[in-house]
């Protein structure tokens, strides 16, 4: 038995590439995406009343991980990255079916004549990934008191002091001078995660680190418990659309 | 561009017809089903640690409620079932593509030799639905303190007091005496949440209604706030599997 769906949406997102995504919704409220409903879905219609849910679910395809085998277990980073628990006990995004839900804050909507796009904040999610449903979250039933973690109980620490060097404080500086928003707080978040796959983090690594960012690429370095930003080198000609 | 998936598993549910199942997971907490995973999926190591979550998400398809086309609004019973809002502000059945999603109780894993089969509670699943995936509910990024619920901000109201006929009675206590699990606190718990569609619930009815639960098929009255249970009649050649 096959299923199969369609698209409904795609995610304009800050995220360029997996490295640097946060890996749950919520732990990265200054992460944008705008999700931009696809014909025949882009109907005005389709949203009415939804600006009334402060918090949507949205269901997408995990697109850069799909794979055609499937492993039964998965080394969460939670875990060390060396522990093997089952993919049904897990959030990977390696799975039978490369699904997705994220819970995330809903700040506007834009309507126009045949764009829908809805404005959401506190995203993890991959640029240009596929959008196959949207639904309100439903206090009542999704938000369960007292529902145990098991080994995530809690958000992961964010131990991790950022700050930026003067050079990366300059660039921040001139992008705000053109018109966007600052980039500062929405970095800082990110590192604060500590995006580093957890061998990196065991080992004491004067390597620099990069992950692209809306229409930068971010330089970093980590030094015990510190992570300097070093710069934000532009990437002009990336053709992807950003969310503001 | 077409996404194809296959069902991971299958639900086994109390729940034998779209009437009577509760509009959200939670609502009715002894509401039980057996999720079996299927070949190839049903390996023990698949959800090795999922013991340590006492919620999951499954992800599963209205198999019942699939169509070609789609509408872009609907009427949600809580707005009585006479204003449309866009689909993609409400968990409607009916949508562009079909998939659902609930959070419910683990109660248990049973594996024997090839068989993994979850035992959950408070379900809101049609016997029969093909499952999509199984992911754990993570607290710290599933259950939003605050969020605002739109114009479903609170579990719908269980006004309604449930009685049973002595005729009722007394086969509840036959089914138990056979072994099975007392159906009354089940029973109870749908009909205080009103399975009548919004038009029934406005219009004072002495009609019958019926609903297929494991079985047997349940039979009650309603007058004003209350419903009476007015005999289980039992389905014995019903060729599907039942949870305990």
């Amino acid at each position: 038995m096959d299923i199969r769906l369609k698209p409904i949406g795609v995610v304009h997102s800050c995220f360029k590439e997996k490295f640097g995504i946060p890996r749950q919704p919520g732990l990265v409220p200054d992460a944008r995406a705008d999700l931009e409903l696809l014909p025949p879905f882009n109907r005005q219609e389709a949203v009415r009343g939804i600006e009334a849910f402060s918090h949507l679910w949205i269901i997408f395809l995990f697109h850069a991980a799909a794979r055609e085998d499937w492993k039964p277990t998965v080394r969460p980073p939670r875990l060390g990255g060396n522990r093997r628990i089952g993919v049904f006990a897990s959030r990977s995004m390696f799975r039978p079916n490369p699904v997705g839900m994220s819970a995330v804050a809903l700040e506007s909507v834009d309507c126009s004549a045949d764009a829908v796009r809805l404005k959401l904040k506190g995203i993890d999610i991959l640029d240009g990934t596929p959008v196959l449903d949207i639904k309100p979250y439903l206090p009542y039933a999704d938000a369960i008191a007292g529902a145990a973690g098991g080994f995530a109980p809690d958000a992961p620490p964010t131990s991790l002091e950022v700050e930026f060097s003067p050079e990366a404080c300059r660039q921040c500086r001139e992008r705000q001078q053109a018109g966007h928003r600052d980039l500062k707080p929405l970095i800082t978040q990110i590192l604060r995660t500590d995006p580093r796959p957890a061998y990196h983090a065991r080992v004491s690594s004067q390597r620099t680190f990069g992950m692209k960012l809306l229409d930068v690429d971010v330089q970093w370095r980590v030094a015990g418990n510190k992570i300097t930003v070093e710069a934000l080198v532009p990437k002009p000609n990336q053709s992807t659309q950003n969310p503001d």
